[in-house]
């Protein structure tokens, strides 16, 4: 049978002040009236059953996740110990549905991603469903370029391996850090590349052979945990094991190293959402190229995301402003610096506003 | 005997969103822990004693003046109906004093100016008051101006009249309205020009006869309202009349036209504070340039100004800008449109926002 792992443990930190520590991504509903994970976890509905969706997350976002998608059921909400990357988070996921089923194909995906074309996005994993059911291969989503994105990493496409359920697989040549400028150009010029999407799709059993044989101490405290799934003494070992995992990402614990990885191309509308600047792709603009959502008035402004439910924000004379008014804070950041708001929260963070991160 | 009125019914609106309909300029701490108003008493204190202070408002801010200078006698505490502009409003205030005293010697000054040497304004004014005392000039405080501003009046000097109290005094050669760039430079150059202060010394009795010979309507409204100064008619008369009182400046109505003006040069750190860009010269800067008065962090920000006692504001990348939080709202304004501000209101009432002004 095919599952589905939710990832919803991340505290992206980059759509402060209306994320905090308390409240990441993908428990905001940024675009639309449902919240990114919500919204993940409907698109999956077509494919895999509510009671095989798993969602896993640290222990701070439990009730959140709980409260969010209250159709999954409570046993179906993985807890994380602590947060230890998304190796260990994979891990601890594909463990917990092996048990249940070993041969089971699980889809791997992150909770805070965008998707417009949701039908399409269904039909290319029905076609990784197929590529990974015979348990030889890893199966990813490649995302065909649009742009010299420096902000993501990307898989080189090698030969094509066959097609499944009418999607194409293709060996994965390599995956490759976030690209330069130029780099990234290439990249899109050459068509041999996608984006990566974090989506994985494999067998349970797979994905635990391929911890054994590229992360053996990953997959020897995996298996602890293991044995324990089911006893009394589960929650204890987990909290004993889970600390000591090493942490690093999925992508660079095991997808990096693999040999046996297929890519199906996905042109279905992806976005990570990874920044307030992306955010505006999915708002209406007026005819200075603003946005406002919430209460204030836009004088001799242009290009300026204004977002406030609470307090009016009047702006007078500005362009290229992202003004969000969340909680206790205000932030006024320039556009271009969008992808650094992790500096603001490291100066306040300093200065002693812990209570509003 | 020496008194002074404190006009305190302006509405300036260029400090919003912390100055309000309900609580103009002259009402806010915007340099020090005092208020404007508090401030303008306090330095009248060495010249004149609390019960001879008069502060002319609006029926609006009759309670807030009560509040903040509750050392003047509820009495003196001189309420106009609604706001006719500065000649009624001397006017009103000269009938009052000259009722008490038809000689008295009247300093009318604003509430909301900064003045940085209290002890030299002192010394200037006394020049005036003993100028003004023989009853036959009208004296005014001319300020020496340290830049081409194009935001105030100016006034150009005449001969030598005389010396009052180691002061000079000249005949004031004529009032002129703000100049553009090119005259201002020109009147900077001359070294012949100050601004006009609006600060005015003079026998009620000659200002009462200056109404008459310049504008007669209303001088003949004033007579009216003075005959029923003690009586039970007072506030009725007041009420009647007042609203129906040409609606002009005292310095269109009666400085421009007068030809026994003196003018006597004081260079005593004048500013009247007109804009949140004004009152950066009273705040300490980092070395970027940044005011920070409140909660909040700057990041890659310069020559930016943040105010706000409430909410933290985070600003990233900017520069050039004022942000303002007060009350149920944020300004984002750039420094070179904070002379605008009206542009905001005048957007903010259209919207419906009428609650927040």
């Amino acid at each position: 049978m095919t599952y589905a792992v939710v990832m919803a443990g991340g505290r992206g930190q980059r759509f402060w002040p209306k994320s905090r520590n308390k409240l990441p991504k993908q428990f905001l509903s940024l675009v639309g009236e449902k919240t990114m994970l919500q919204r993940t976890v409907d698109r999956l509905k077509g494919l895999v059953t509510p009671d095989r969706i798993y969602i896993i997350t640290t222990a701070t976002y439990t009730q959140l996740v709980a409260q969010q998608v209250p159709e999954i059921p409570s046993e179906n909400i993985i807890t994380e110990p602590c947060g230890r990357d998304t190796a260990a988070a994979v891990g601890l996921a594909a463990i917990t549905v092996a048990s249940r089923e070993p041969a089971a194909v699980m889809i791997v995906l992150p909770a805070d991603h965008y998707i417009a074309d949701e039908e399409h996005f269904c039909t290319v994993l029905k076609g990784a469903v197929a590529a990974a059911e015979k348990g030889e291969y890893l199966v990813t989503l490649g995302i065909t370029p649009n742009r010299p994105e420096t902000g993501f990493g990307y898989i080189a496409r090698g030969r094509l391996f066959g097609t499944f359920a009418g999607i194409p697989a293709y060996i994965a040549a390599g995956f490759t850090e976030k690209p330069d400028q130029e780099r990234a150009r290439q990249y899109l010029a050459s068509g041999n590349y996608y984006w990566n999407s974090g989506i994985f799709i494999w067998r349970a059993d797979l994905i635990e052979r391929m911890f054994r044989e590229h992360m053996p101490d990953l997959y020897t405290g995996l298996q602890e945990i293991k044995a324990a799934i089911g006893s009394e003494q589960y929650q204890k070992v987990l909290i004993s094991v889970y600390s000591s995992l090493p942490q690093i990402s999925i992508d660079y614990g095991v997808m990096e190293k693999a040999k046996n990885v297929l890519v199906l191309p996905g042109n279905f509308g992806w976005d990570d959402v990874g920044s307030w600047t992306a955010l505006e792709a999915y708002k209406a603009k007026d005819r200075q190229g603003n946005i406002l959502e919430g209460k204030g008035v836009l004088v001799d402004t242009q290009n300026t995301l204004v977002l406030s439910s609470e307090k009016v924000v009047a702006t007078l004379g500005v362009k290229d402003l992202i003004v969000v008014v969340g909680g206790d804070s205000v932030l006024v950041c320039h556009k271009g610096k969008a992808q650094e708001i992790k500096k603001v929260i490291n100066a306040l963070q300093e200065q002693g506003y812990k209570e509003i991160l």
